[in-house]
């Protein structure tokens, strides 16, 4: 498992299912409102909460952990169920979902920059693999949804996870044992994302290109 | 070779290189009608046939197989150069390339299973694997050509698979030797997935959401 | 590294590095015109210049070397930098970035197949893995960008990546030490590539189908 230092087993594996739940109502709703059916419910379910950490493991080389687990795929069965039959209800708490996603987002950019240095590749791939483990599932659900993922367009949420990694990191490479600077990490995380959710930042764009379409 | 329990392997193999074909006719004739060049109905009928196997493969964490096997490459060759010059003559016989896709279907399903199994995941993976070999290439074929996968939006596709798949991984469980349960998978699989077809049967969607669009 | 036989392993580094810096352009400039956000064109950038290699090392079944290289990493960044700042100067010179971007899949092609056959694949996968090379990245952007992939659809992208791929196998298949093919590869696959620019060589697409859509 993805044990940052200082840290407690059963507590990140607690933090990081339910990290995972609440990424697989993300996935879950945003299926109900795309009209998918019963089964694409629970796939988006199980692709947003999974996916991250399955695109991390392919990319350090290992086989995917998370896929193998029961835990984790009953806990992405059961926010897909969550999310097909209670999305009214889902909605009704918006603010509320937007919180436990940035709550998952920290807990992975953190625990997925921590397996990554611990497998052997260096401290900017491992930061880097952080925050694929925190925006991938993302980017596969507006894939698979048919949309421009959303966190390449606009909203404050990678740098969040960027920096949560790299406070990870930074412990792993000064030899840490003290919870002290993942949880600054996750803490970082999480404020800068709900910042940017409750003052609407989003990241700039480059100034509109003169008369030209993309070419090649 | 992901040869079930007392299955010949010459007949999986041959079974295996039958749902590629087909799984191969499938894409090259959607890329053909979504007008791709000759390169691109080449490349997704060997998405379709090839994709759900090395999908099976990462997640399970050993390297692709059929991808360096000459025997699969040249029969997603030979469904795309099919698709791209009778095209026509495979319309018309409309109902049998659906009849194919369903023993496509029936036989990824099995083997997939089979093969997840004995690679030492447990049998939930397992069976999730299975069905990701039979649905794994459509899904990505419709991302290709830039569609919401259909069978994350209607049709019985995804079912008969789990069922196909939990056959044949019940079966290893027992630790049988027989082809029954195997067998009895894949006919339970394309029975369903042919009532489907003829009935038209849909998953069922959640109730539409009231005045609100997806966020995050 | 994939250094082809008769090379110096620094001039091979070096070629890499550059093109995956046009490669990076490539995909930034692409995302400054879709409108995406400043992470949106790093991580374009990055896409396109390394997700070739990426999937070439999937495929083949061994951890992506790339990925975990600072060098790549910084010039994946470079690329987006520029992309996002200067991308009114970069169109300006239109022609030269075509110019780069064959260049890019010249080397990428080449020293791809290289890496593929030394790793055990086959022959005709190490020519695919070659190709894949080259224009996987392209096929991840355009997925991104919600488009069909411009590979799949028009030009001639594929068949020189292909016919360079192939001279690099057919020296490895010869046990030859020198770099006469390898650079023959290269330069056939450049010269086809900006023919087809220059001309406007489209592949040829099957007959549109009569009255009739898409299934599965």
């Amino acid at each position: 498992m993805d044990v940052p230092p200082g840290f407690d087993p059963t507590v990140i594996l607690w933090l990081n299912l339910a990290g995972t739940f609440v990424f697989g109502l993300s996935g879950g709703l945003a299926a109900v409102h795309a009209r998918l059916d019963f089964f694409g419910v629970l796939v988006l379910a199980a692709v947003v909460g999974l996916a991250g950490g399955v695109m991390r493991d392919l990319l350090i080389g290992v086989p995917p952990a998370t896929f193998r687990d029961w835990e984790y795929l009953a806990v992405v069965a059961a926010a897909g169920l969550v999310s097909f039959f209670a999305h009214s209800t889902l909605e009704r708490i918006d603010r509320g979902v937007q919180v436990f996603d940035a709550i998952g987002l920290s807990v992975f950019c953190v625990t997925g920059a921590t397996k990554a240095i611990t497998s052997g590749v260096g401290p900017v791939p491992a930061v880097l693999l952080g925050a694929i483990t925190g925006i991938g599932g993302g980017i596969l659900r507006d894939v698979l949804l048919n949309e421009t993922p959303t966190v390449l367009r606009q909203e404050l949420y990678a740098i969040p996870a960027l920096l949560g990694a790299a406070f990870a990191v930074t412990a792993e490479e000064l030899g840490s044992d003290s919870a002290v600077l993942p949880l600054l990490g996750a803490v970082t995380c999480f404020a800068i994302r709900m910042l940017g959710v409750r003052r609407g930042i989003d990241m700039p764009t480059a100034p509109p290109a003169r008369r030209r379409r993309r070419d090649d």
